[in-house]
């Protein structure tokens, strides 16, 4: 078995911090210690350097079906990005087609991910038809490794269930030990704003925005909340975005519930100042879209309060191109942007480094938490004998300026263009292998596995 | 320096959980390993075994003079005692006499507890007298490593301080990166009570009980949790027992605000029913009173939901005849009921056994987040490199029985007399020593050490 | 025009009390006085009695096309009964069948209740089906005195409007100035809930209570209340149950909204302990169900507190051989109970003569504050100069027993059968005729008036 | 018995609104109705005006001793002042000497008002030592009609009592079916922060408003309904002035708990932007000091919830010469400012012109829900039959100029200079008295007469 050793590294989990060397035996991590006196085929020294656990990132959207296009990162390109961003792992969505079964689904988006993918990769089932033949397929699902179900509660005719479904599906995803997650705005009054925005000739992206106000959002967090209080299944809110409905999940605490959340690096970092009548706003259209300041700060005050558990993306991006679908109206751009590659490094950057938060729980947010709570911990999301040897080496004070011409991710912008950032990711291991180092990919097409994943763990 | 190896364990720490070695150099862990190939001094066989972190309770009250008499645990017999219970490292409170200094207090405590403990432990300062020359000694206090300064809202007279000088003392504190703890509950109302149950004639164990109804603990966690705010001091409840005093915390959650929680491992298993007419309630008099059942489901609730993120105990015991002090009038029975030595087999039992709480957050809140909130971290609290080797073998199946006929506090009842648990602790290290195996003490009275602490690392 | 004076009785409203007498001209009321000196045709002795506003029971369902088959009260039988027991206005729902205009329903209630209603009535619009012609026909109802939409949120496929539908009514019902009300349980669950019972063969009575738990209550309120906090229009909820539903509304109060409520007099006095598995609790299968005795505790602290502004009655009554439907099924039960006629005794007795709320209080929810809220005011709602002349003798202290025996209302059984109580209502006048004494009834078939309503005033 | 006319006015109460004429005999109402037929010895032609019920000012400081000096205000000028803006009752605060009796104050208070009074008044009795002592006076002072119990929660060591006091007070008082409120700012917080501005030379105005941010009366607002929640007392806090502290009240309802609120006049109007350097600004320095806008808006919409019943002035006036105590040290300045006089007017103006409010609205909360609450109704706070004849006639166009040149009150400086209001009171009638017409006193000093006060009618 090959083996590696990463020397002298200051190793930062959730629960650690210290100056090690980590010795890794194939793919998995076989050592950890104070100048290990094992012998390695292969050495990195990471002096000078932070180890932490590889990124997990638990929400993306890779070569998916959407709007009439598909999202331009596939499988490849999107968790090769990811690995260059230190994400050694991503959860993508495979969205059940209505009318249709999820096991349909899922050979689908296996055809597209299978061989395909570089990096580490699990699926959610989004359910997107919940009805009694569906409902059958929720064992096989879990029995697939498939834990996370996940609710569109908007995008009606399409995506989204009603609370009918929403009830049923919750009781038997609960019989079945998984997790059921929620895209948790309310569908119904945000396709009326953005009828009456269109009806009113309001056709630029700052109009998406104002389809999308706080209350859309709050209300159905409330509502998720509310019927998952009532089955008792474990529950999760995917990017999480405002005031509103975190209040939501706070309030909910009083009743003694407890919901997982989710928030989006961009959601932490960006405001809604960049929506305007300009075109170039669409780079940011997404949903939920960006918030206020004051929202910026309580998904901080969150995260260092244990109620914001992870830190995703959302990632879903589509080549300028595609957002020109939109150009004469808002409804018809492709909703997402890319995030998959930099948000460990935002993270680290504006939260580590500027002090917001400890780096136990950047490593809780990026990648721990998410582990635990979609059932593939301890292998994956911690550096601990016998896990996957999924690292990620950052040289701290290194400073470095995002651009689209030097990402990997097939999109022909950055949402982060000139943006400065302190601290680098400068080698990144995925089970064992060095799977990137120096800006090189060292890894191939198709090194990427499934990561079959079982109930929470937290 | 000596080495020493234990094999074989199922190593649980918040972040990990996985069968390996660890190997013990001197006073710390050298590495952790998959059949480590280093050779030790000495062999320790954890097969079958869970070894996870010395536990920390950060809620202990040593030989500590109070309602006219002494705890009857010295720092020699309780922290003997906690370490037989897998509690490696406590932190005991110095109190500050009103109209003397905290440097007084402090020497005074030292003076008991210098080369007289047998297991590690720090000091919180109890601040009950602030005033401007108390304000110039705190950024001493952090300079000799003591970090954390407890008030008390209650014990007029002789402990509590004024919301005055709540404030001056939270603004004095921050300034020095300290945090602020406190007994949260109003003295004023419960005095009230107190003397109108003894002007009635009501006299027994009961009416310590009904003396602090909820209000007085949730009111003064609300008022604790405003001034902090006010002030933006780190701060922290100690022993918080009650749906009201958490639901205060939780909505403070709302403004953004995080208060760190601390309840007590009685007030999870324990209930008001203990206390009647019979004077045997009197071996449960502590303030705050046990509570009613939906209390403790609150506090489960709490710690799944990361806001109550310490488990400690508010050891204060009293022998029978000094409890017997207050057979005739409730309110001379001295505060207060031993509990430091089985924290951690009860928590593991009722907790982790049950189904409660998983492994991890066991660890969390047994020892993790005490030494991170009370900067001792990552020296102590985890399993890694470079930390103190304090580590706890547990057998997970192994049932036992309390008794005050073989526990090893200075006192002559048990809290918990015939409770039956599952899981005992076999073996304990402590900086690299067996501290405790199968039942006999190996380290001598003076072993151990004082820990000096910094600012929350959380 | 006729006159007739009521002398010397203690007169009680909303904010008044004093024995005086009360002259009305015509239909109106002409002066209000201690010893008036003026001649009357008629004199009426009150000496004794209480002299309160006629009642407005602004929730009933006269004549209803409803699961098959119509209440049982017609607009004639309704109002008399009404009459007999105080209440000489009720506000009538007006059900618009989906894919048909508000006209249209509009002209078949008219075809009802036009010289039929012996009491005075109006109507609300239940907008069943909001679309853009609905959309058009809002101004055209509030041009007819009609200012109040009614919403359902369950009752699919019949009833309820999506959210998109009630998004888009309120910003309409705001632009002329309305009200929306609405029947707030999530539909969705119930019928989840429904089919579940049934597939489970649980057919009885109690699964129609089980059917509608208060998280269904309690998430449509908030719901609600957030769509309208949206738009800002004036919302009211009708039959609002349990603690779960008016905590939204509390809550809501702290973004700054005012949601009306109304709640009914069988949620303040009776509970679930009547749903047995005997059919017998047919009798109070009524959506939302009965519930719990601290809802009950919820309700009464409400009104008192100013947040339950109204006390209605849902009166909707079934022959028993109607409530036979469901014998074996109870989702085939019609759904109501008859209350039109007690509700202000029993509230009397209950709350006044118990001393739950005081004699204004008990004025302002069974008549001012509907009136207020409901546009009828200052004609209806009051005893002052120019008011229709709407009068309540009640005999304070005489004690009565309820029974179907001996009440008016076209229904074979009581759902108070056997309730004693204290005080009587001994004497009614409808805009000034003597509409009731000593239980008979005094005008005729046809008497009752449409009262056409204007905006909130409140 | 002189009997007067009032013909033609549009009479408003909280619960009617209409043109009639009033009769009243000797001092009270004899009767009300359309075109009287009754001869009067005077008629006073009401036509165009609004007639509302006589103003009820619960929070006048008359003068007061406070801060080495006194209020410029005696019982004779502030009740005079009061009538001039349609304020017939006031009530005073009678202020216990710490370490003296209730009744020794209530003497001194007589000693100034009675005979004086050109208005009628009454007391609240502050108790600023509740002892074993003056709780024997609790029921005397019941038995004079004074029912209402005012604490303090801030200025320590003159007028505070610590929560023991505040328990024992509120026990006592419940069993005597009295009232307690309070000012409810947390003394010990603000005594600190006065402390600490002094100590760095911050001496103007602007540091009295620093020196008690919102958490000060959030806090003690908490804290006191908390209180009085386990008592079961019936509460009402006194001038409430912001967010913190109604949403203390507003959750508080969560617990079915209904406390009583009482904001005034400034708080509504005026905002903090008035604090600046320039001593200018001690002529609002009062306690609590001005807030923010948006203190303002939550206070609207907290009186139409029904949740703020009262608007008072908390009238405590002091000469300029006076307020140049505090020219070097804001600490000094004596804390009120004048408002008896303009307290209606404003409120109509700014409310019910501007539609902020309704006209019943505004007589409930500047008369009948004082009456209610203080035990005075229905002699006093509406109008109807044997009440007292207070009332006010507005020209509800007319516009006017407040200014300290022409107003009543016996202080040389206006908080509202300039300000023009809309809606002038031209007359005003006390106990079938006129008592100011045209701009003249038309009632002589000692007209006013004491006021015995019940239990709560609410
Ligand atoms: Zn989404
Ligand atoms: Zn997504
Ligand atoms: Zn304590
Ligand atoms: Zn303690
Ligand atoms: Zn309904
Ligand atoms: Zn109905
Ligand atoms: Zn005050
Ligand atoms: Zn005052």
């Amino acid at each position: 078995m090959a083996t590696l050793l990463v020397k002298n590294g200051r190793v930062i989990t959730a629960d650690s911090d210290g100056v090690c060397d980590i010795l890794v035996e194939g793919e998995t991590i076989a050592a950890i210690g104070k100048n290990l006196p094992m012998q390695a085929d292969e050495t990195i020294d990471a002096t000078g350097k932070l180890v932490m656990p590889g990124g997990i990132d638990p929400h993306v959207h890779l070569d998916m079906p959407f709007m009439g296009t598909f999202s331009s990162d596939t499988h490849e390109t999107g968790t090769r990005a990811a690995l260059h961003g230190g994400t050694t792992t991503v959860i993508d969505f495979v969205l059940q087609k209505q009318g249709h079964s999820l096991r349909e689904a899922l050979t689908e988006w296996q055809g597209r991910a299978t061989g395909t993918a570089v990096g580490d990769y699990s699926f959610h089932m989004a359910v997107t038809d919940f009805n009694p033949s569906t409902k059958e397929e929720i064992k096989d699902m879990v029995a697939e490794g498939i834990t996370s179900f996940k609710t569109f509660m908007a995008y009606k005719g399409a995506l989204m269930i009603d609370d009918a479904q929403m009830v049923g599906l919750m009781q038997e995803v609960k019989k079945h030990g998984g997790l059921v997650t929620a895209h948790a705005t309310n569908g119904d009054l945000i396709d009326t704003l953005i009828a009456q925005h269109r009806a009113a000739g309001q056709l630029t992206p700052r109009y998406h925005y104002l389809s999308q106000p706080e209350v859309t959002e709050a209300e159905a967090s409330g509502r998720f909340c509310d019927i998952a209080n009532y089955t008792g299944v474990n529950a999760y809110i995917v990017h999480l975005t405002c005031e509103g409905a975190l209040n939501q999940v706070r309030r909910a605490t009083e009743r003694n519930q407890r919901v997982f959340v989710e928030t989006c690096i961009q959601y932490l970092l960006l405001d809604a100042s960049v929506y305007q009548d300009e075109f170039e706003g669409a780079k940011w259209v997404m949903s939920p879209p960006l918030r206020e300041k004051k929202d910026q700060q309580t998904l901080w005050a969150g995260i260092n309060q244990g109620l914001v558990q992870v830190v995703g993306t959302d990632h879903c991006p589509f080549m300028w191109e595609q957002k020109l679908m939109g150009k004469d109206d808002f409804s018809r751009i492709p909703n997402g942007h890319p995030a998959i590659e930099h948000r460990m490094e935002l993270l680290f950057s504006e939260g580590v480094m500027k002090g917001r938060i400890s780096p136990q729980k950047f490593v809780e947010v990026t990648s721990t938490n998410a582990a635990k709570i979609f059932g593939m911990f301890p292998r994956k999301g911690t550096i601990s004998i016998g896990a996957d040897a999924d690292l990620v080496l950052i040289d701290p004070k290194k400073k470095h300026v995002i651009s689209a011409a030097t990402h990997h991710m097939n999109v022909d912008y950055s949402a982060y263009e000139g943006h400065e950032l302190t601290g680098k990711i400068t080698t990144v291991l995925l089970r064992g292998q060095v799977a990137v180092d120096a800006g090189e990919t060292k890894v191939a097409r198709g090194y990427g596995q499934f990561i079959r994943r079982g109930p929470v763990k937290f």
